[in-house]
């Protein structure tokens, strides 16, 4: 495994790589969610390309930058032992030179849910992306389901901007208690980590009553806010039931699927999680041929 | 050669050229300083890719989308007869689709001059160019610098998003008594064709004054602004004299070198042209080691 640091190191290298080449951002402190996008391509790509890049450009000014985990030389560790072929770990200066200037925005899907909440996150994301996207040029990017917005933001940004390459977006892991699995979870304390189990109990308690019959959108988010009622440490600040590709919140029945999302604060800790809701046609807008089952 | 239409298409025929692939842009009805650039990316690279779209992005509401002038058979005879590889012809609802949301803005360089003149222009500019790239995926792509600012914002997008990929600008190419060659010099009728070449010898004789020592920014705009007067028929909408890579306003002193440039409407034709005054320094900014030379 080469692990390189300047754009020049990372053209040097990425030039020897057979294709197809796989992509792999992360923050680092990598899970075995991350570790699963990597397992993915390793198994789909002749190459694997792992980032590790702690993006300032998708934070904002009052959330977790500087707090954000970082154990470098263990993800190293952990990349190799997945077989990844390069890692590219760039500096906020290599990324944000003093005269940078240039954002992509993808605009309807970025203003709802997280991105009304976060505020110039998802024009962060895009960008960062659409950077790595530039200088690995892989034929295939993957991504975790944990993320739904993001995923949703980067297809349609993929799509939008013309990407020779294709968005593969991996199942959720999960804690035994179902948890999502997520880097952040390592600012909970036992008592909030026991609380935080609340996430996806609402969401499956809503996709229980969906396979029971229920297709109101209201009814369903109502379930999931009395679950969470029910947890006092939790305080949620979105249910979501809406359209899994316009995010446009859903008004009456759910009719081709919906997207259920939701994000809750835990003490001093932000968490999010969602769950497709999905029928035949659906499941054939996520889950490209080549790409990893989507959770149900 | 080979011209393609849809997407699919164009990814099929890109993956069997050989590199380097030279990529030139058009909005088609090509004239001698289009095919300047074919010759150019013919001499560097083993494949030249053309494509020919007129952005409507990139146009105002009140702007010439509708009577730019077109003349596909010609352009084609002439991109063949060139040595062009493949031609990409898109259609607007290929590359904006009615979900389309994506966009690409280069901030600073983007707000002043033609930026002012034409808001969102820049924004349409760099998005287009931005899809070009990514359909294409060029090793160099050519520009020619009588869009000087339009160079200067894709050299600029091309840094800050990690473009793999070479910028190389082509001089400007000018009719016998030095009007530079445009697609809109056609919609000039005699008289205003005659008129037109005020823009020309405006910036020339700044350019002599500069070279007779003169360093003043506010007095070579003002000898650019006289002579620009002299001609009855020219508007004059802004004359530069800026810095070159941050397009600036110069206050004092012209130290390391500038960006002359100006923008002028005659009849109902809106015409732009630049000249570089430049001194060593400046050259290498502009002139990579395999571009061609760029116009003194």
């Amino acid at each position: 495994m080469k692990t390189v640091i300047t754009l020049s190191e990372l053209h040097q290298e990425r030039k020897q790589l057979p294709e197809p080449v796989g992509l792999v951002p992360t923050m680092g402190y990598l899970h075995p969610g991350h570790l699963s996008l990597i397992r993915s391509a390793r198994k789909d790509c002749a190459s694997v390309v792992a980032t590790i890049f702690i993006n300032p450009m998708q934070f904002g000014p009052a959330e977790d930058l500087t707090t954000y985990p970082r154990d470098l030389s263990r993800d190293l560790k952990l990349l190799e032992e997945e077989g990844t072929d390069l890692v590219w770990i760039p500096t906020t200066e290599i990324m944000y030179p003093p005269a940078y200037q240039t954002w992509v925005t993808v605009d309807e899907v970025s203003k709802r849910l997280e991105g009304e909440m976060r505020p110039g996150h998802f024009r962060g994301v895009a960008t960062v992306v659409s950077k790595l996207f530039n200088a690995t040029q892989p034929q295939k990017a993957y991504f975790g389901q944990k993320d739904a917005q993001q995923v949703i933001v980067i297809r349609r940004m993929v799509e939008d901007l013309n990407y020779a390459l294709q968005v593969v977006v991996c199942p959720t892991l999960r804690e035994p208690d179902g948890l999502a699995m997520s880097s952040r979870n390592s600012y909970l304390n036992p008592i909030e980590r026991k609380a935080a189990s609340v996430l996806v109990h609402s969401l499956r308690a809503a996709q229980t009553a969906y396979e029971d019959g229920e297709r109101s959108a209201e009814n369903l988010r109502q379930f999931i806010w009395q679950i969470l009622a029910s947890e006092p440490l939790a305080r949620p600040q979105y249910v979501s039931c809406a359209h899994p590709e316009t995010l446009i919140e859903l008004d009456g029945m759910v009719e081709n699927g919906a997207l259920l999302s939701l994000a809750v604060v835990i003490g001093k800790t932000r968490l999010i999680d969602n769950l497709l809701l999905s029928d035949q046609s659906l499941q054939l807008n996520y889950d490209e041929k080549e790409a990893t089952q989507i959770e149900r």
